[in-house]
């Protein structure tokens, strides 16, 4: 099931090229009011709501994909995290940039096989979040602001010290994620988290639908110019050892994002660009990099 | 007004030694389902829930502050954000300590006057919260793990770009914050993170109560013995600038936590200890340290 945000916070159903306006299986989410329970509320009761989708789907009103809006489908997840430095060729080619290194990428993993695992995943803001309709808002105009196409794994199932064996069934979907990132010296945690950093899309595809979520080909591109291509079994610590090592140190809860990090091909964007990104079986987006207002 | 949870999600009114049961006012709150706005509930609609608890305060049940179990009093924010190496004898006195510095601290922070002007601050999982009635479970009993007692600073103010002269008006409150670290090479945004690991509390103190928040004295004591023991106003980087830097990345919502760093004498925690905090005006929590289920 391919379950999308749209048109504002409406809920929607996506089948080939139609989004099916499913809003009123929200119903079934129980209302909350303080404190709020972690976690994103569609994931906490995911079943519930795929029932009720299925229910008000005959009647629903049809939409055409490209008439609708789309927003980010995760809105409240307790963490999104990612892992750094999680394909080889990104360490191996694109660190070779001084304005990408820094002078700590390529020395702070010279002779580190498997970089979350020494480093574990940094975390960026939930309040980054944003959909294709938001696009990305260039915080430092004076800075760069480099682009990194991930793959986005949706915790299904809260977990603590979940071993690999069982990881797999903690995933309730993907979607494509963009984790942008200012270049510099700060904290990757605060460099990554600016408003709009995370673009989270096109929309939750269910994990029945991806059969090997390591063999998606995933593709970004520039002003339609094809910048990072690359598959989803290039990267080096994979899902089940990402989601080991995450719930080695925190609870995971419904909702929760873990970026599996960018392949090769990162680079800069400025305001006026066009980023058009593309994951097999997650679909595709395009939007818009303006200047922050 | 000092708010607090008490007794699993009860809203108390801290008058003296007892509290008042306000749970009543939580009705002000409107129910939400999804998406959940940004922010803690009690913090984005503040003003609507101090008039109701001055309405209910009269018939609210009081008890014997000594008799309830106190939860932390934030329990959503979109961001807990923590300053780092914000007391300059805390970099100083404590990086000597190999286990402390792990090769990285007084390297990074050399010649550094302001270290959060540089490096940003930095996340914690808002998963990570506890209040004192759960006290701290130690993750990684071989690893070592330091307290860091803080000034933890409560947004109540939506925003951007906040200016220095703008940014005391976007503080709600504050309460005691505790920092919790596992010492190593992993990513500051991971290896503090762990459930429990940021302890809030005894109650949110709303800011009008707080005269000079750069002018209170903080202590912890572990198992009787104090081990930190300073002014907040030996902060390098005061609070209207950490608004300002936060601010100038992302946006701030109210139920947002500033922990505004964590002055010398830092050291380990194991099962069994006792943790004694405490800062003038903001009251003081005693809770355990426990291992990890």
């Amino acid at each position: 099931m391919k379950l999308c945000r749209f048109d504002g916070d409406r809920l929607g159903l996506v089948e080939g090229d139609v989004v099916l306006d499913v809003s009123e299986a929200l119903e079934v989410l129980p209302p909350v009011r303080w404190p709020v329970p972690l976690g994103d509320p569609l994931l906490l009761h995911l079943d519930q709501l795929i029932s009720a989708v299925e229910r008000v789907r005959e009647s629903a009103q049809r939409t055409a994909l490209a008439q609708v809006v789309l927003g980010s489908p995760l809105s409240n997840p307790s963490k999104v995290m990612a892992a750094p430095a999680n394909y080889r060729h990104h360490v191996e080619l694109d660190t070779r940039d001084a304005a990408v290194d820094q002078g700590v990428h390529r020395k702070a993993l010279e002779g580190v096989e498997r970089p979350t695992e020494k480093y574990g995943l940094f975390l960026k803001a939930t309040s980054a979040i944003a959909g294709a309709a938001q696009g990305v808002q260039v915080i430092l105009p004076e800075r760069r602001t480099d682009h990194e196409v991930e793959l986005a794994v949706v915790i299904g199932k809260q977990g603590h010290g979940i071993k690999r064996a069982d990881a797999m069934a903690h995933v309730a979907g993907y979607c494509i994620g963009l984790d942008m990132t200012v270049r510099g010296a700060e904290d990757r945690s605060f460099r990554k988290s600016a408003d709009s950093y995370t673009v989270l899309g096109p929309w939750l595809v269910t994990a029945d639908e991806i059969a090997d979520p390591h063999g998606l080909t995933m593709s970004l591109w520039v002003n339609g110019e094809r910048r990072q291509h690359s598959s989803t079994g290039a990267m080096t610590v994979d899902i089940p050892d990402l989601i080991a090592i995450a719930s080695s140190m925190y609870t995971l809860y419904p909702g929760d994002v873990i970026l599996t990090g960018t392949p090769e091909g990162v680079g800069p964007v400025v305001p006026g660009d066009k980023l058009r990104v593309a994951c097999e079986g997650l679909g595709e987006m395009t939007f818009a990099v303006s200047a922050h207002a």
